[in-house]
């Protein structure tokens, strides 16, 4: 059984997860709106340790200065209650139909001035309320048609957005750093930084590429059919990882938003492996929130919200058991020996050896026999067979 | 009408292409080996430029040194004789299997010298035959399952072998620059960079980065349903479109190698336009091989291969018709000044300002007429019919 | 140059797609509401045929019978007035918290009575309304999780209800069809008979299953990767192509409902080929309304509207020039038989042959030349080039 | 701890699949022919009941008379020896060049009269070893380009073939059933009949329909997206499930052939309780062979291949005791009533009545509280997430 979450597990929720009212392309909301207060204190009581919130979560588009500041002090004050913290915050930049052609890269210059100068508040904002990390989902930087937009173009205005928004951070001295969120598609045709490589190439164009970072998403990954262990590996090789959001999704379709667990099980007990042991590295390779972007079932009502969102803690701890027995299984330890895991650690060159001694190594090339090398086998199937019997808890 | 290919439009095609056997997973081969050298000789005659290779494709794996130079003397004499020139070439690190962990990144240290041993030597051989792009398409780096890769340490390795490569040609002062080809998938369950992005992104992590660049294939790319026109673009804006592989797919399901033009034939259109005409940028984003990796259909016989070669050449020069009528129009020219397409190449920031400037235009945000901005539509819909009806031929 | 739309060609469009307020799942709407009455004056204007809509499209849920009445009348006047008629009618089952779970296959056996009443009564106005086609299309009826949904059950309920209706069709004489419209997923996670094929299936096990057909969707059937041509064919060889809608669409992805012809412009080319010509049959496979089930995009305002709607209709003429050049063309008629397609046409049994005269032909099995068999082309590459190139208006 | 195979688990292999040398569409064998009769042997020793074979599995394409006579007495004798059944034989229609435009509906009528042969003759030594089942994976049956194909002329031809050899087996008073395996594409572009549901609704049109069903494949219907339980209930529903093709697959890419549950396991785990435990039914809903169509990765070598064939085995029980026990689970039926999926098997009238009687019900629509039916909730978040807490063991 598992145990039940707690702080130090490091569990975070958007307001806009739970708060879903659960309107969708065809249909109208099936739920009310949610009180962010009643959030947060809904989700300390299920051992929640964060919450995190777009600027239009907590205070509606265009609400006057004074509106805004009662808002964020009814918040602020649920948050002393509770003890929860916010350790993430990011801009609403796509409800709007000001946004409909995208924020920083609308071929609306006036429409992308706005967009900064709505970061930048939120800066502020999040700032005063300890978010360390500032998410960027460019969900309507993108097209339809390949007509209608310059892409080159748009990349240099997204830099320049970027740049100048780190500019902003970094002369304020606020402890924050950036993570871009990629998505392929929906609600654009396709968007902009479609996946976790694409965003990794651009953030190294950045002109403070040092504070920026990746938030990826499973559903969003796989919805362009990624294996999520690998994208989240890739960002970690970069040192990128700098924010999760954890979910499920079944593959190419439309976003689901599914709880943590309830797409594809067997990545998710990957994905927590390696975040939590490293993977065969035997070490966590990540200690930032386990934040869940998700979305209650619109079938549900508020119980079934209460309950989905305990589901995707309970189903990360579950895992998170799953995993480590894993690894400490000497069985699992004798097959990944066996299939030469850990050999590939071992660098290709011996030390102080370079290409010119590799050429002389008449073992390497002219001795040397393919045909047993070709013939061995790696043992793969009985290892993933253990990680199956592991993760259905059967060892 | 299109007009005939000539050797100024940089047309080339891969021995494996026009020489596949058509042995599929489920079927044996419907047509006899082709000789590299008529080959050479009937892509000349089509009007191609160049031909490139895998080694494996001219010299069998194992010949010995004697047979190798036999073979590489008869194809020189083929080029030679035609004027074809060979503008890039790679490495057969799949097909044996030894590979089957993959090259670079095995499990087994000991293929990982032998793949290197086996690029340096087509390295020298590309040199001397004035190939200036060296491929590496890394299809069987990757995994079915994730228990049996450490995808940070094949990173490692990947990164090891590359930098390691690239001082090799640097100190052998060879005029070669290296092209990394994405794949999502196939043969490998998942293959590492797997788009544009990824690769991209590894790419900026490289000790010579600077010379080394992608090789995106339409096909690659579409099974990860990416928009390959933006993949190309981002491409192109990190200054790493080196080569490219032309060819058509059906969307995500196996590596179809389709006749250019006979998959997602818009998205083909859009295509030479970005590469001809720089899409909206008016000046040719691209000036390198227009390279075809495609398969003959498994139907065809010989002829149908030779059809098949030069259907993909035909479709490109139509295409750039298409494309070249599309930007000469004076109607798109207005569609896309309303729908401010150029608008988007203005920076969102005014000469010589910052945000400091930019918080205090009360117009770029407090006195921002929200709902105008947001009621005025983009024209997108005219810009898009303007270019499918362009596409078609009936303007 | 394509030739105006007329009546003659058939064109239709639903209330709801020019009148597609652009709320998506991200997004606020972006226009205002459109008034029915304007909707058909302008389709009208632009050379439709006809208007189809969803009850809720037409008169808001839950209006008293004196609102539905008044709305109604002004809706008759603006088609009386326009000589625009309504081939197509709908229910929509969809929107109302209450299906949230499904309709005629909702758990809540109250909520599946609720919607045959909803149908019934939309029925006797499509009779009044002279539409001879009446729609469903389940998009509630499915499941986000197996183990909340008991297919068979619901099989059993969705028989059911269609048999109830059709009876009720049937014992009040009007002159109506029914059409199943199948889609993979969206808003559900599954939804039933996802597939041509799957309703199909489906509809032979109906009671009254003469009077029962499918309305396949572009996207749709693209997003579960189907080759929609091949879907459509399947249905017209049933006899159960009943109602059509066209749209575009980019493969497995959030379903886009692009403009006709924006999405696989190479299939919308064949579908084309296939309603107007049959095909290679060369006698048209369909004479039944052409409906375009599209969404103006998001970014677009009212001139964009009405400029898409003619583009789907251009498009579609565009592509039927296309298709009967093609066709005529003598250079096509040779492929066609060098490729053996009308071949296939021929029984495979000579006449008054059966499996015993088969089993005594040694020539069919003991003296077929295999290798001979197996090396001829089928000329393949060269009819798809034709196709690109009469796509193209290159021919 | 699932328990051992026994026969009475009814697991059947296909010779093709611990038999399959790992050749792919890039590479070479990794792995040496397999004796049949040493696969027959080592089957039975991990527990197998049956083994399925192609033809040419057995039997090498061309093979004379005394040759395969030979073969087939070898296999008679190590079934014997063994007691493995052969409960169900198919006929390779793909391998051989002839067969690349389609057997059932090549354009060539002579392969199509070939291709009957075939079948017949092995429709004798199916009957001769006792299978039940004969399938057909029509592989070959489809196109790359819609113009080469008269999709409508190949479904009169396939179902011409099937019709006579249905004929042949009723004549010849064979005890077998046909079952059709789909396939949306891989080796041909697009497959006909490429879902459970295309053909199921094809079976429909035969004059033997009631001795034809289906043979879904896990992967092949994951290829397409599709769910694979709803594929299977609505197989069922028809009662058409005759035989089924289990193992793993990760959504829309080329066909892997995975272990059984090394895809989606969640869905493998729902699929053992539908045919274990009929779902909710209660009832098992299957009772033919659990049939494992796979293939080892080609990263294996012998001992690889039966650790892999065991996996599927093992996997399988596995799931089915933990389905057993999500059944069992009071908390389960709580939750099941609460979220009222028993209600879905109680018809929508009651007994005895018509839409009159519905009709005339006020409390089915004019008094219906549509709001409280909108409000309350289903209960599938509590639901779905026993079923992935039963999944992982940890209930």
């Amino acid at each position: 059984m598992a145990s039940a979450p707690t702080r130090e597990d490091h569990f975070s929720f958007g307001l806009w997860t739970v708060g879903w009212q659960a309107r969708d392309p065809f249909g109208d909301p099936t739920r009310a709106p949610l009180d962010p207060v009643e959030a947060v204190t809904r989700l300390a009581d299920l051992g929640a340790w964060g919450v995190t919130f777009h600027d239009d979560d907590l205070i509606p588009f265009g609400s006057d200065e004074s509106e805004r500041e009662r808002r964020i002090k009814r918040f602020r004050d649920a948050l002393d209650h509770t003890g929860v913290v916010v350790p993430m915050m990011t801009t609403n930049l796509f409800t709007h139909p000001i946004f409909k052609d995208g924020a920083f890269t609308s071929n609306d210059r006036s429409v992308r001035r706005f967009a900064l100068r709505k970061v930048m508040r939120n800066l502020d904002l999040a700032a005063e309320l300890g978010a360390s990390t500032f998410v960027f989902w460019g969900g309507r930087e993108g097209a339809e048609t390949d007509s209608a937009k310059d892409v080159r173009a748009a990349l240099d205005r997204y830099r320049e957005g970027l740049d100048l928004l780190a500019q902003y951070v970094i002369d304020r001295a606020y402890p924050i750093r950036f993570a871009l969120e990629p998505k392929p598609n929906e609600p654009r045709g396709d968007i902009l930084l479609p996946t976790v490589g694409s965003a990794l190439a651009f953030i190294s164009s950045l002109e403070h590429h040092e504070m920026v970072g990746v938030n990826p998403e499973v559903g969003h990954e796989q919805m362009a059919g990624m294996n999520f262990v690998h994208s989240i590996s890739q960002a970690l090789w970069h040192g990128k990882l700098f924010h999760i959001d954890l979910n499920g999704q079944h593959g190419p379709k439309y976003d689901q938003d599914l709880v943590f667990g309830h797409g594809d099980l067997l990545s998710a007990f990957f994905l927590v492996d390696l975040l939590e042991n490293g993977g065969p590295g035997g070490v966590p390779a990540y200690d930032g929130p386990r934040h869940f972007d998700y979305k209650p079932l619109r079938t549900e009502d508020s119980e079934g919200v209460w309950v989905s969102a305990a589901s995707n803690m309970k189903t990360y701890l579950l895992l998170k058991e799953r995993a480590a027995a894993f690894r400490a299984d000497p069985e699992v330890q004798a097959a990944l020996a066996a299939s030469r895991v850990p050999e590939l650690a071992v660098p290709t060159l011996a030390p102080g050896e370079t290409y010119t001694e590799l050429l002389a190594d008449r073992s390497a090339f002219e001795d040397f026999d393919v045909e047993a090398a070709g013939a061995h086998g790696y043992g793969f199937a009985h290892l993933d067979q253990l990680a199956v019997e592991h993760a259905l808890g059967a060892r």
